[in-house]
């Protein structure tokens, strides 16, 4: 791809459709974004008209359809993105898309099958890979600062529940919530063999009546033998808690939660700090701007991106043994899911 | 029991036993030291001599046998904790012990039963549960300030591995070590009804070679649906790590790491806080102190201790349905195990 | 002023210039920057095209003399800004100027009473006033959560002094460093009346020969009876520390240092913690974006700037009582200032 | 002297007295405590019965008398302290005694004479100085581990006022408390050549009344060219505040306050860290007992103290030339004083 700016049509103009729109429109260079794809006409409207963006449609297919388009994000309902996928990899578009792909394994490799045929460039929006503190993490485990990886442990906890109807269409907290902390252990620590998964309905009775859960606690083997635990629920009345440790031979790197601002409140009952940043918008903003740059770098290079459907398609196999193990109450290895 | 002073006697004159020599001798009122027993004649005289203990005997049974004593410390070696429990219940004397009873739970309800029918106290040294930072964690439960419980998390690692030659006596890691853990997981969120670990090799190689691990990952379930993780290592090159968390509906309490000293040392690379205090017999140094006067305490006002023979049990429950665990790579029930 | 777009010329396109460029053209709404002047054509073609800004002078005149221009952002050196002010007045222009107005309090007069005559709205620069955590301490007063102030003591210190040539033309750290601290002093804490400042060169006795300071100690009395404590280092080997805290009667409110990414890295030596953010830059760069936000809201509303010219007057007045005083070795008040 | 026990009597059974006893009786080694004189014989007879002291007397005068007697500790109250230590010198006792030696140069230096023509030895009740994370300060300078010295910051808050009866004769806030820190500044950056001292009655009307303060800010000028300040406040509502910083050309070292426990607890409001230790005889328990053993290790090598008659009376110049700073309004140079 040559110098001139890539041209860039959004698929969806949801809350996450809007970040990737202004990052798109305003924060990166030698790209322009010249149409939205809505089925809701007035807020697609009213992106376009903010951001300066000229095409407005209420049809996808007209996105794909553009020749004068070179690539897509994909931000629809997650349980279009595998058809959306297949059809922009058709019509030869390179692809940003939202996690998850699909939570059905035969449609992720129908995807990836799609991406390969078609020759384009595929990245899933696991944005939490760029977020400075744990891009961080990475490079300390490759620099050999903590030695050979022996344990990771995750915490990662939302501020509270989505709205209860939003629970049936989530695909479940494991593939919803927990495929985030699924995929940064891939991430970190490598390929993952076997996982033990406790769910728990501890938060709201109504999620446990429709089948979810709001609590789970997953420990994993990883293939290298190290070991890993992952603590995740939907409400922690403190805020939003995200922090991860990497535990090795040489010593421990350790993410800690970035807060709404650093003062410290001295009273008579102790020292007050401030609470995290409130949700996902406001903690990793910096990475959904991050891993858009890295898209557009994988494209001008013409080089996979490291967040590739194959990688992806990790954190939906651990998913699913995570949830087969919760079902069953036992170990699952992943060579059991496929 | 009146208010002229309780008379102990203690048995084993190790690295525990100095301690609590020290602590009956020294730091607790309302108690006289008056006999040590200890094959290993050297150490005792010397340590008794330093404290003004008058008496120093090679035999256990002169100890048990003598009527002037009203209480016991047992500080022998780990394998002659029920028989010396079972020997001083049946003497009359009031009981203090180190943890383990036993790695048997045959012996363990040998013990109990010789308690019971002589109508002594026994208490078994599970310091922790009396550090004051943990101690406050129990009374935050207690007072419901962090609501009803749901996770558990608790990491323990110790500076170094014990010398290699320590280790087949040790009753394996998960005896040995996480068995506080597990004691601090009933103390806090009470009992146990599930568990899950992965045991690992990764510290030393040579500790594998004898059958142990040096690494261990347990997932709990508890009776209250709460859920609990737990992260072991025998070697932490940061130093000695115990931390706990407690989660719940109103918030999280937290008990961090007890640092060498308070100074923070910012230099061209970042700002260095100095390590955590070197091994539990800094680290702990209260709680050893204070659970010998919880006991004496329990002694005057002739009530069980908040430590007896069953809470203890139960740690040891616990450990074998971890090890169970680990060694049939599945989830095991404690009701499995008795 | 309409709801139309409030038309801006930027004067100057230096470092700090570009800074409010990129505001004025990307990141506050119902603003145009439409043009820039700067005697360094290249440096101004250059940022004037990259943020779609048509005009572009070498003639700061023909920004004033441009009837299509509401307000101006003057940039230009600080030796210009006085001269800047008064002209941007006279031709009715709304004016945001960075600190100083002026070092000489002469000028600083003429510039008040021209825009005073003008009746036109005014704001000096002092970003740090609306940085997040710094405008929380300022809200935690208004709040009275500290009760009634007693303390201040602020640390700031520059991770490296500026270029040594920059030194003569720089007004003297007291008035080009210092002087965002006395400004903050007067923000959080009110009216100054005295002040002690001890000079010392110790970082660099280069800077010594040109007849400044690079390290202060300024010790203030305010009219309330409080008091407070000012220490400045052009360098800090640990990078840019700028801590703030607010003591008063029911307690204290700090500011901590912002870092670089919140990893902590625990190994044989003890627990790194990473730098500060690097510089102002990085430090404030919330701050920046966030005070041009505040000048077009006034700009709207019609209303007087919180940070006036005449508040900028104090702090003027501060550095200079606080030079006589570290001239003459002895307490100056500000009353025989001016 | 030889290795026999150093035989010790106490002057004075108050709260520093016990605490001094406390060391002697228990907690150091090659020390017995022989006597204890105080007019208050209740007191002290308690006292010594608790510790198993055998004699107890109300004439100071027997303990100087007393052959048998090799050291003694003064902990008389404040006005008696040079009276005692010219007898006890007299008399040839070793001499450890609180501080202040005297609020008067020409009683100082009557008692460095007396001491000086006995050839006895005497430490003065620093405690401070062996605080285990200030001598870590100490020893990070003279390690050269933040390179040339700059800027020492000392903050010291009393958690409250004194009873309004005390303050009388407590020779004043800059004798009583301040003192500490000018101990501490002259420890850790050496000899002091300028103080400027603001004061302040912000706490308590009635200490004002009295004609004391209740706020201090004192900078200071040293010989090395360095510069310091100290805060001091008779109250914080948050608890006992003691911290230093010590900032030089390689960087800073902070000596952050010591918490009543290491337990976070996250709520909806923030995360509350504990209070400090509640006052000195909690923050400072180990440095009482540390100087004690200090001392004591003089004795055996017949070494001066490092916490010397010469030492202290350093302090007193400094809170001498500071009181005549903020009763004349300017700075004063030591040389001014003595």
């Amino acid at each position: 791809m040559g110098q001139s700016d890539i041209r860039f049509g959004l698929i969806g103009a949801g809350r996450i459709g809007k970040i990737h729109a202004e990052t798109l429109a305003r924060k990166v260079k030698g790209v322009t974004l010249v149409a939205i794809a809505s089925p809701r006409g007035e807020s697609a409207r009213s992106l376009a008209s903010s951001l300066g963006v000229k095409k407005v449609s209420a049809s996808v297919e007209e996105i794909f359809a553009d020749p004068t388009i070179d690539a897509v994000a994909i931000c629809s309902p997650s349980s279009l993105h595998s058809q959306h996928i297949i059809a922009a990899a058709r019509a030869g578009k390179q692809i940003f898309c939202e996690k998850p792909i699909s939570y059905d394994l035969v449609e992720v490799d129908r995807c990836l099958e799609a991406v390969k045929t078609a020759g384009v460039i595929l990245q899933i929006g696991f944005n939490r890979r760029f977020d400075p503190n744990l891009a961080r993490l990475k490079k300390i485990i490759d620099n050999d600062e903590v030695g050979a990886l022996e344990m990771l442990s995750i915490i990662s906890r939302d501020p509270e529940p989505p709205p209860i109807k939003f629970i049936p269409t989530s695909g479940g907290m494991l593939f919803d919530m927990s495929i985030h902390d699924f995929d940064m252990a891939h991430f970190l620590f490598g390929e993952v063999e076997e996982v033990h998964t406790y769910g728990g309905v501890l938060v709201d009775a109504e999620i446990g009546k429709l089948g979810d859960i709001d609590t789970a606690l997953t420990s994993l083997r990883f293939r290298s033998g190290a070991l890993g635990t992952i603590q995740n629920s939907r409400r922690a009345a403190y805020g939003y808690d995200q922090r991860v440790e990497v535990f090795g031979s040489k010593g421990m790197a350790a993410s800690e939660n970035v807060l709404e601002d650093n003062v410290n409140l001295s009273l008579e009952n102790g020292s007050l700090a401030s609470k995290p940043l409130y949700f996902f918008l406001e903690r990793y903003a910096k990475s959904f701007e991050l891993e858009i740059a890295a898209f557009i770098q994988c494209l001008r290079n013409g080089e996979p991106s490291p967040v590739s459907g194959s990688e992806a398609r990790q954190s939906v196999l651990i998913a699913m043994a995570a949830e087969r193990s919760m079902r069953e109450g036992r170990l699952v290895r992943l060579s059991e899911i496929g």
